[in-house]
C-alpha cells in the first residue's frame, strides 16, 4: 500500500526567496516583509498580463540572486500561475537559461512546486531548484470572472485575488529552514457549485491532505508552530477548522491561513486573499523570515487550489479541489 | 555546473500502457495498435471537453487495469492537457483514489511527466506511478482558434489536434522497456508569431534539448533506433532535422515525429497530428509495443510544447516552446 508521504532524508534548504508584491499588499498586515512592493499594479506594462508575467521573472531573478547564485546554477525551475496555459510563468521562464518544468494546481501550485522540487533536489537529480508562482487580481479577474470595466459587484463569499509572485530556492547545500516531507494531496469535491466560494470548495481537499499528513507522518497539530493554509479565507479557514475538528484534530491554536493575513481585511467586502500568490507572498516574506530566525520551529504549509476553468462551471461542473501539505523545519 | 540531463540508476519500467483515440486517428497507420478506438469522439457525452476528459479517465483506469494493479498501488498520477486550467486532467484524477500532480508543457506535456514520474520513482518515492495526457480536436479548436460552427479554413502550414488520450504506469519492479535518462528542456522562442506555424516555433526547442541531450549523454544519433519528437507536423520535423544537421548531428536516419505517423496525411490538407495526446497516444501504443518486442532497443522522445495562449498572441506575443527528451531502452 503506498504512503503518500514522501520523506526528504537529506532535507533540502530553502536558501533564498523573493517576493513581489502590488500596492494593496504593500499595505497589509505583512507589507513590511515583502521584499519588493510595486507603486503601480502595471508594472510598467501596457496589460495586466504582462504585468503578471514580469513579478514572476523579477521574483526568480532576485531569488536567485539573494542566493549568490548563477543561473547555470539551477538545476530547473518549478513554476506555474492561474492564467490559460500558464503564460505568465512559460513567458518569464524565456528570460532565463535555466531548464522548466510547467506545473498548476491552481492555487496549490506553490506547495505543488516545493514537493517536485524537493524531490529533484533530495534525491540527488539537481544541486538547486526554483519554484515560483504568482497572481495578479486584474488578469485573473478578467480571465475568471469579468470585465474589470463592468465594475460587477462582489458577493460576501468572494475572496481577492493577490496581485504578487513569490520565489524559493531549494537547495542540497548551504544553510535555512529545511524541507523535511511532503504529502501529495489528492483531487476532492464536496459538490460545491459557487464560484465565488471557493474557501468553501477548497476547505474539505486541505481537510483530506492535512489529515493523511497527520497519520502517515505520526505527527499531531501540537508539533507545529503554524499549519498554514493557501487562501482558504476568513470562511472556508473556519470550515476547515471545523472539518479537522470532526476528523479528531484540534488545529485551532496552529491555524491559520495565508489569505486572512495579507490584507487589512474589511469583512463587508471580502475574506481575505486568494490566488497562487496569495501563498506565494506570504510563506516566501513573513513566514519565511520566522523560520530564518527560528521564531518558528515546525511549519506545515498546505497551499489549496481550485481546479476549475470558466468553461467547467458554465457546462455545469461542480469544483474539484486539491491541496499539497510541505513541512518545513527550522 | 548544473547538468540537464538526469540519469535514473535504478531504471525505472514502463510496465503498462493504455491509448483511447477517435475515429480518424483509429484509421490512420497505427490505428490497430491504439487499444480504444472510439466510434464517436463524442465519446457518449454532451460536450468535446468532457469527451476529452472521459478519454484521459478511461486511458488511466485502463493503464492501472494493465498493469495488474489497484488505484491504491499509485503513488501519483503526473497528468495535464491543453485546456485551460488542465481540467481534463483534473476532472479524470476525480475519478480516483490517487495523489494528483497536475502539470503543464503544451503538447510536450507526456515526456514532462515521463520525466517528473521517473524522478519519484527512481528515487525511491513513489513504487508506481501513473503518466497521463490527452486532447481533443474539437476542444482544441473552439479553445485556441475558432468557434467549430464556423468551418474555418485551414492554413497550409496548420497541424490537426489529435483527439486521443494515453497513459502509462512506471514502476521500480516488473518488466518492459526502461526509463534510463531525462534532460529537461527550456524555453525557446525565435520569434516565430504565426499560431498557425506551431512546428517551425517548436523545432528550434527540441534541436536545443537533443543537442544538449547527445552533449551531456555522450550518446550519438546512431545509437538510437528512434528520435521521435511529439507533433513538429511535416514541415517542422524537416527545420528540426536541418536545425540539427547545422549544429552536428545527422538524424535523418532515426527521426520521425509523432505528428506524422498517426494520420493518412493528405499534405494539401495539413502538416500531420499535434496536441498533447498526438505523442501520448503514438508512443503508448506503436512505439511502446515495438519497445516491448524489442523491434526498437533505444528509443528518445522528444514531445515538443508551444507555450502560447489566445491571449498571449493577440498582445502580439511570439511563441516561446519546449521540449523534454526522455531516453528508453527495451
Amino acid at each position: 500500500m503506498r504512503k503518500r508521504t514522501l520523506i526528504f532524508k537529506n532535507k533540502p534548504k530553502l536558501i533564498a526567496t523573493a517576493t513581489v508584491a502590488g500596492p494593496k499588499e504593500g499595505i497589509g498586515p505583512i507589507g513590511e516583509y515583502i521584499e519588493t512592493v510595486l507603486d503601480d499594479d502595471l508594472f510598467g506594462e501596457k496589460t495586466f498580463e504582462k504585468a503578471e508575467r514580469k513579478m514572476i521573472s523579477r521574483a526568480i531573478g532576485k531569488a536567485i540572486g539573494n542566493a549568490g547564485l548563477e543561473e547555470r546554477d539551477i538545476g530547473a525551475i518549478i513554476a506555474g500561475d492561474l492564467l490559460n496555459q500558464i503564460i505568465s510563468s512559460s513567458f518569464a521562464c524565456r528570460d532565463f537559461d535555466i531548464p522548466f518544468l510547467g506545473v498548476y494546481n491552481a492555487c496549490s501550485t506553490m506547495s505543488e512546486a516545493f514537493l517536485i522540487g524537493g524531490v529533484l533536489v533530495d534525491g540527488g537529480y539537481c544541486e538547486n531548484v526554483l519554484c515560483a508562482t504568482g497572481s495578479h487580481f486584474s488578469s485573473a479577474e478578467r480571465q475568471y470572472r469579468y470585465p474589470l470595466e463592468l465594475g460587477n459587484t462582489r458577493p460576501p463569499q468572494a475572496q481577492w485575488t493577490v496581485t504578487g509572485a513569490g520565489a524559493a530556492v531549494l537547495s542540497a547545500e548551504g544553510t535555512g529552514p529545511k524541507l523535511v516531507s511532503a504529502t501529495v494531496g489528492k483531487v476532492v469535491d464536496y459538490g460545491v457549485t459557487d464560484a465565488n466560494n471557493m474557501g468553501s470548495a477548497m476547505a474539505p481537499a486541505a481537510m483530506e491532505v492535512t489529515c493523511t499528513h497527520f497519520k502517515e507522518s505520526g505527527l499531531k497539530p501540537e508539533d507545529y508552530d503554524l499549519v498554514v493554509t493557501g487562501d482558504l479565507g476568513a470562511f472556508g479557514s473556519r470550515i476547515y477548522k471545523d472539518l479537522m475538528w470532526e476528523k479528531g484534530f484540534d488545529i485551532g491554536k496552529c491555524h491559520v491561513d495565508c489569505g486572512e493575513m495579507i490584507y487589512n481585511i474589511r469583512e463587508d467586502e471580502f475574506q481575505g486573499g486568494s490566488g497562487a500568490g496569495c501563498s506565494a507572498v506570504v510563506f516566501n516574506s513573513y513566514i519565511y523570515q520566522k523560520l530564518l530566525k527560528k521564531q518558528y520551529k515546525r511549519v506545515l504549509l498546505v497551499a489549496t487550489g481550485a481546479l476549475l476553468s470558466s468553461v467547467s462551471s458554465q457546462q455545469g461542473d461542480s469544483i474539484p479541489s486539491i491541496a499539497h501539505a510541505v513541512a518545513f523545519e527550522s
